[in-house]
């Protein structure tokens, strides 16, 4: 290369966005319980107690025929399934405790459970929002660059699914352009739609596509994690049931999320809402297991509480942070990994947007969750897809996950010569020891500005949530879309069209 | 009373800002400990080698007479002083491991350590901010009105010393004008100036005059909390040092907190940081044992670091909690309470300020302090009170609060009967066990707004600090003087017209 090539290259790379490594998380801490061993076995058999007798309604003919072929008690009329609880735990012991995710880039390859902890970006709002436009309904592009700035954002190991619903799209063929954006515009793993075997079935038709594998290949070395949710109080849907059949079938990990909203779908306690949680949890999970045993599933907690003065769900609360916490022993209790999330219920990236972001945050990291879903981008309760709250979120993420890292104690970290020769009323700033550091010491920020008032201010007097604007906006501009086999990208743009003739025939599921 | 009047005072109280009463904080969930006991001794005993060999630079006489006198080495020439490990241990292990403290109004007491932990308000900006006049020298009525918004928040438990510097009153007997604002508008615990005797003798007589009480009564039942820093490294300056005499002396709470920025006065390193912190505070706390064996004292701690890249200092890094965990090891393996922070780095209360804030109080609270100081209105490194962040941070800490209210756990609180009732895809809004339960399940925000995104931007779509610039405003407006015997006010008041008088004639220190 000649010099001015190398210069030019030096420079673009010091102009790129500084940020850690994509890496593996390990939590090494001891996790926060909130509640002692004798509660949790109080919470755990009243739930086990409530799928005996009163049982859950399953909606799916499928998922009730599994359930009856395991031993459980169905009363077809009523659609109702009741458990027997040694059943229960029977098949929730075939369980992994832990279980790992891939993307087409091989590096991009996390485990969560067991300690190790996810970060998954937002999915499912159906209004994008930044500081530029505001808030409006959601559309391709804008789906297709929060995906950008998803994959250029390291701390982010999963993709969070379809962080925007791209109403400009036909619904019925919706997915299959979700899922081509996917697979083209990242290189790490991403999360596919559970709405129904349909875009259940064309997910994993286009990974392998992608991934050039057979179904035996993402079989052992999973790549989607799928979450579903309970329709709660004790409600399983057909297309809910259907997609953990499918991904259990599969072999990819299938997370089973009730959302139990205290004072609404759910009593007005936390110890009521956790014993629903609890319940619905492991009858999905005790489904998969039928389905398919010993294959990797995940224990989905959403505890949350409504506002009793308006009735709006609020998210971030005290009392949510002590559900996860609460989540994560009721989890370990039954050896598996579990699933919380980064919520708020803020309408804007503010303070509050932080704020409560950082009590879910804390519920997740500190209660050793496995994977923390929706964990970048979520404002307004999960109606929206805020690009600023992706990067603030990102920050935040970044923060916990050197929070993580223990502190380095040795004789050459504490420097007691170093201390001695500087002695009293020195300094440290051009020291060896200080100078053997300088680089990586500690944590370098995305957007938190540390500079004096008056630099700020001279800078313009940006608040965090104007630099983050500034920030997805420099990162889309330096997005490079990640190298894949054109033969494979034909591929999967081939099977897209294929199935979409398809779909306009009437033919839901793929073969 | 006529039924107008009844009900007026109806309307009245309920137009009253809604908040927890004034309460104790209980910490009942196991500390986070970032480090193991071999780590936690190693640091430990490489800052008592540090006392031994390296020992502190102490600039005042007195400090050094003291530390002379229970056989400590003193080098008079280079006012170096040695402490032998065992005379270190022998002197902290008199310290008690709790404290109380208490305001004019006897309700309002409260204990710092051993699990239980205190919420102090911002002390020392010389600047001020709110969002009408934004950010200027602090004055005497900008104090008064800080201080009043102080005495309406009862998730403060103990107000922080001089919040804002009336820069408009003269230095040298301004400390008297505010002694007496703290005594008059609050009646809750408040915090004493500490630098040199005098500031600290006059808050003691003035004390005592507005509780009509002698030292001994004090001494027995005390009432300041009173913070001294080191400099690091390794120097204890003359007034800090009179200031540590002086309340140990009294046997109010003495705090030491060394300043260890880590990569600037400190070392580049938690570890290197953690140990000249350790040996400092330990070093400051042995020399109150020495006045007065048994006295309360308080492990200071501050560890936070540079920006290597800017130099700039910043609080509430990843480096900050992870410090914060440590250092509550470090306080409990001397038996000691100890004192952290809720600190930030941001110029502007916005996002930065609430996630660096949480990630100080996380590392506080959860490292099991006894006080968290600066707890709420620091901004900008400290340089800054700001009335919205002392809203935006009663806030986070009246979250923290009921965060730490464990889950109530029970057949009632369970409710299995109820959800058996409702059965599945039932909801729980009208249900006797939510009726019975409204009012007091959740936490109930003081600035956080769940309303969906129509209703706030019907409201005026404002941030969450834009809501607590009009809390403030509210919570000023409500102020009422809490009531005082004007005999005591009269005789504080006479004090201060006398020790002006004697200041003025060159009498510093009162008699």
């Amino acid at each position: 290369m000649s010099n001015r090539g190398m210069r030019l290259r030096r420079q673009s790379q010091r102009a790129r966005v500084a940020q850690p490594a994509y890496r593996q998380i390990v939590n090494r801490y001891k996790p926060t319980e909130v509640l002692d061993d004798e509660q949790i076995e109080q919470i755990h058999c009243a739930s086990l107690d409530l799928l005996e007798t009163v049982g859950m309604k399953v909606l799916g003919d499928e998922a009730r025929s599994r359930y009856r072929s395991i031993g459980a008690q169905v009363d077809q009329g009523e659609m109702r399934v009741r458990i027997d609880r040694a059943l229960v735990l029977e098949l929730i012991a075939k369980a992994p405790a832990s279980f790992t995710l891939r993307g087409r880039n091989p590096l991009k390859k996390v485990r969560a459970g067991d300690g190790h902890t996810v970060f998954v970006s937002v999915g499912g709002p159906a209004y994008v929002s930044d500081l530029d436009r505001g808030r409006r309904p959601g559309t391709y592009d804008d789906f297709v660059n929060f995906l950008k700035v998803t994959q250029q954002l390291n701390i982010i190991h999963v993709e969070g699914g379809c962080s925007i619903e791209p109403q400009d799209l036909p619904v019925t063929t919706r997915h299959l352009d979700i899922y081509e954006a996917q697979i083209l515009y990242l290189d790490k793993p991403w999360k596919p739609l559970t709405i129904g075997r349909t875009r259940v079935r064309d997910a994993i038709e286009m990974v392998k596509l992608s991934l050039g594998e057979t179904d035996e290949q993402i079989a052992r070395d999973p790549v989607f994690f799928g979450v579903t949710n309970t329709n709660t109080p004790l409600v399983l849907d057909g297309p809910m049931s259907e997609a953990i059949i499918e991904l259990a079938r599969a072999r990819q990990p299938v997370c089973v999320t009730p959302f139990t909203l205290a004072g609404a779908m759910a009593p007005a306690s936390i110890a009521g809402a956790l014993v629903l949680q609890n319940a619905e949890a492991l009858a999905g999970i005790a489904l998969a297991q039928a389905v398919n045993p010993g294959c990797p599933v995940c224990y989905g907690a959403f505890t949350s509480n409504v506002d009793m003065r308006t009735g709006s769900p609020a998210f971030g609360t005290p009392e949510y942070t002590k559900a996860a916490h609460a989540s994560g022993q009721l989890a370990r209790r039954c050896g598996l990994p579990w699933r919380s999330s980064n919520v708020n219920g803020s309408c804007s990236p503010d303070a509050q947007a932080a704020y409560e972001t950082e009590m879910s945050l804390w519920g997740a990291v500190m209660g050793h969750a496995g994977i923390v879903n929706q964990g970048a981008g979520w404002l307004e309760g999960g109606l929206v897809a805020s690009f600023e709250k992706l990067i603030l979120d990102a920050e935040m993420l970044q923060m916990m996950a050197a929070y993580l890292d223990p502190p380095a104690i040795s004789s050459d970290e504490i420097g007691l010569a170093a201390i001695a020769e500087i002695g009293p009323g020195g300094h440290f700033f051009g020291s060896s020891h200080t100078l053997s550091r300088y680089e990586k010491a500690f944590y370098s920020p995305l957007v938190s500005d540390w500079r004096n008032f008056e630099t700020w201010q001279e800078s313009g007097a940006k608040t965090a949530t104007q630099r983050a604007n500034d920030m997805w906006k420099r990162l889309l501009k330096e997005y490079e879309v990640p190298a894949i086999d054109p033969a494979r990208a034909d591929s999967v743009a081939a099977y897209v069209a294929r199935r979409k003739e398809e779909i306009s025939n009437g033919k839901s599921v793929p073969v």
